[in-house]
């Protein structure tokens, strides 16, 4: 069997929104979750930096604070909502993007409605794995943020200008292989700054646990702003 | 000054293929570069897998045979292109993609005709860093290649179906690192295949050179088979 593709979590395939203006949809979703007091995060990255690895040790902590549910985009494959599943017991389920290379409002919408919100705080929804089209879309999400991984350079944020303008925290992840990599830690941070001067960077280590607890405040922090 | 944005490589900025139907047009191109006897190959990854760095290492290899020509496509800045000329002194263009996520079949004549192949035997096109959006249009390249790296992830193959379906060669980079990670290579080569059984597999380390020469070799094979 190739790995293990389980059905124990749910399995979602959406297609592309019906909406001409996914902006509009995407403030009309806003406006439902602030109704819910559902907080929504839009992780992003590039594939394999690190989203469910990072997911799974940060909900560990806030799901003593939090009910939390997460969906996981993807083109094809479940194993990151069986992951989730197994590794941090909340609830999650797969959407699946009929080949779309992201998501937009009306397809977080379809999955926010999948998972059953009336009884969660706080939403992850992990975007499809690519730098460039899912920052063109607006999720509806409450909170963007991405991660860099230190083995993919640090000239991505020259290379990928919107991703890194919308986002406001850049998670620098595998922070514990930087001695094997050319990394310019100072370089970088320069040029996310350049790109978005409001942009707050932690670096991480999701697999050592580093950097998880400055993470987890950062959420706390604007979860709570955002209730009051 | 943020990084070496230096002049002194040729940048031009493509916009959206005017054609309507991109697979003719890139049959078309692929029978031009026939005529004029060029071997276009399409680089594709994930971003920071290693592309501009392999890249360097072929071409210092493969120019005692060929004359060579690399078109670096990236939605912004042009330090790819510079690196290029710099390590390998082939004659190298940065196009940018006007925010595009990838290259279609007219957007890679309009780099050909800038870069002008009247002197050139084999290019090289580096698409824009995305496991989605460049497995979708075909470019007109002779041939599609990519390059996982290891700290991506062994399930790559398993969520980004098309890319992996599309290519000849599946390089897997940064080889050297391979025990810092978690990446089961048996069980990634055996997801590859089952995505393209006739996808040939060279784990390479561009750092350190290792599988460059059998990468080198699968090049002269590809290139003397299609000029016969």
């Amino acid at each position: 069997m190739l790995y293990a593709l389980m059905k124990e979590v749910r399995t979602i395939v959406v297609n592309r929104s019906a909406y001409a203006d996914n902006d509009a949809e995407a403030d009309l979703l806003r406006d439902y979750l602030h109704d819910k007091g559902v907080f929504l995060v839009n992780v992003m990255s590039s594939p394999g930096a690190g989203k469910t690895t990072t997911l799974i040790k940060l909900i560990n902590e806030l799901k003593k604070k939090y009910r939390i549910g997460v969906m996981e985009a993807d083109i094809d494959s479940n194993v990151d909502a069986i992951s989730i599943a197994k590794e941090t017991g909340v609830k999650s389920i797969q959407i699946q993007t009929s080949g779309m290379c992201h998501l937009d409002a009306g397809m977080t919408k379809t999955g926010l409605d999948e998972i059953d919100i009336s009884d969660l705080d706080l939403v992850f929804l992990e975007n499809v794995g690519n730098l460039v089209c899912p920052a063109e879309f607006d999720t509806g999400a409450c909170l963007d943020v991405m991660i860099l991984s230190i083995p993919e350079g640090d000239d991505k944020p020259l290379k990928y200008p919107l991703v890194f303008e919308k986002c406001d925290l850049v998670m620098i992840n595998k922070i514990d292989t930087i001695e094997y990599f050319n990394f310019d830690f100072k370089k970088c941070e320069e040029v996310i700054k350049y790109r978005n001067k409001n942009s707050t960077i932690i670096p991480i280590s999701a697999l050592k646990g580093e950097g998880i607890d400055k993470v987890v405040s950062y959420f706390i922090k604007k979860i709570e702003a955002w209730r009051k």
